[in-house]
């Protein structure tokens, strides 16, 4: 039990449990930090124990690697894409949640996960898989199957085009697009991925 | 002018070339050997250089760095796809382009250019991109805008599915699943790919 000598008795778990979130938050906030300007290979916990003005014990006692302090960085910063509005058309539709996909890419979460990608060795980059699964694969999958069962529904788009590939089209190209395009994706590449290879190969 | 003692004249300077583009090759194939056993970050011009069993002078007279070293070496390592034979559907085509596009992927040029890619860093990976799009990206949509040409004149293909973008669509799904997928790509990857994407966006 912590005893805070001013107060001369056990400090209530609920004070040291808020105290312990926030440092929690400080750390992981240094981390991200530490993404964005020496990158994965020049991140230590040193480094992060040192940005966020605590000691080194207090960072590897929550986290007892690298690895799992920067999984859990990147897990509370990834953006939610949320879910995708009703706005009359599949065309409408997949141009919004693209959009959407696009932002959180090119969110301080989107951009640390990218360069964590870049730069780890195939290990680590193992441990960062299930990560990618869970937070932005499979929430983009979903998201896309949504508007396509509402296209259903509303009759702009046919009824077999239930594939789980037909998911991975619009990712799929922002992803080669990103690696070999040598620049960042704009609206008029999302707008030409709805236009000329989405709305062509779900339209009735 | 180099003398050969058992001669006693100078060398035919077509036996010089021949010696030299044997040694060339050599080294080549032993940076690519490199790649496939210590990766992109263990390979030295040292480590080279003995596996062709020569001097570290004569690797470096011939490339300045090992970034320009690793670039000949996947240039001449990396598979020719060839032309796509007709064989009077669209389906067909498409599926023995991608099979033949996945055998390059798991050659060994190809596995080495993704070691590679996966490995170096953004510095290096600018150096390579050149070279991807001149030999991997380009010939590849070149390709399949050939498979969707011929399908127009034959017929199973609509007349208006000309769009760049339109032949992004395969390579991306390989590159995107191969990254996430954690496993090969296999046949019924790209059955799939062909049956449930490509005929369906393509057809008239």
């Amino acid at each position: 039990m912590v005893m805070r000598p001013e107060v001369g008795g056990p400090v209530k778990p609920v004070v040291l449990r808020r105290r312990g979130s926030v440092l929690e938050r400080a750390i992981l906030d240094a981390a991200l930090e530490q993404l964005s300007t020496v990158g994965w290979a020049g991140l230590t916990m040193e480094g992060v124990a040192a940005g966020a003005q605590t000691g080194k014990a207090a960072v590897y006692r929550r986290w007892p690697s690298k690895q799992t302090l920067v999984a859990d960085a990147l897990r509370v910063s990834l953006p939610e894409v949320g879910e995708v509005p009703d706005l009359g058309s599949l065309r409408e539709d997949l141009l919004s949640l693209a959009l959407r996909m696009r932002d959180a890419m090119y969110s301080p979460g989107g951009l640390a996960l990218r360069s964590v990608l870049d730069e780890c060795d195939a290990e680590a980059a193992g441990l960062f898989h299930d990560l990618i699964l869970r937070r932005v694969v499979q929430p983009g999958q979903q998201l896309i199957k949504d508007v396509v069962r509402r296209g259903i529904e509303r009759g702009d788009v046919r009824r077999d085009a239930t594939a789980d590939i037909v998911a991975d089209v619009v990712p799929a190209l922002m992803m080669y697009r990103a690696k070999l395009g040598g620049r960042e994706i704009s609206e008029a590449d999302l707008v030409e991925t709805i236009d000329h290879v989405m709305v062509p190969l779900l339209r009735p």
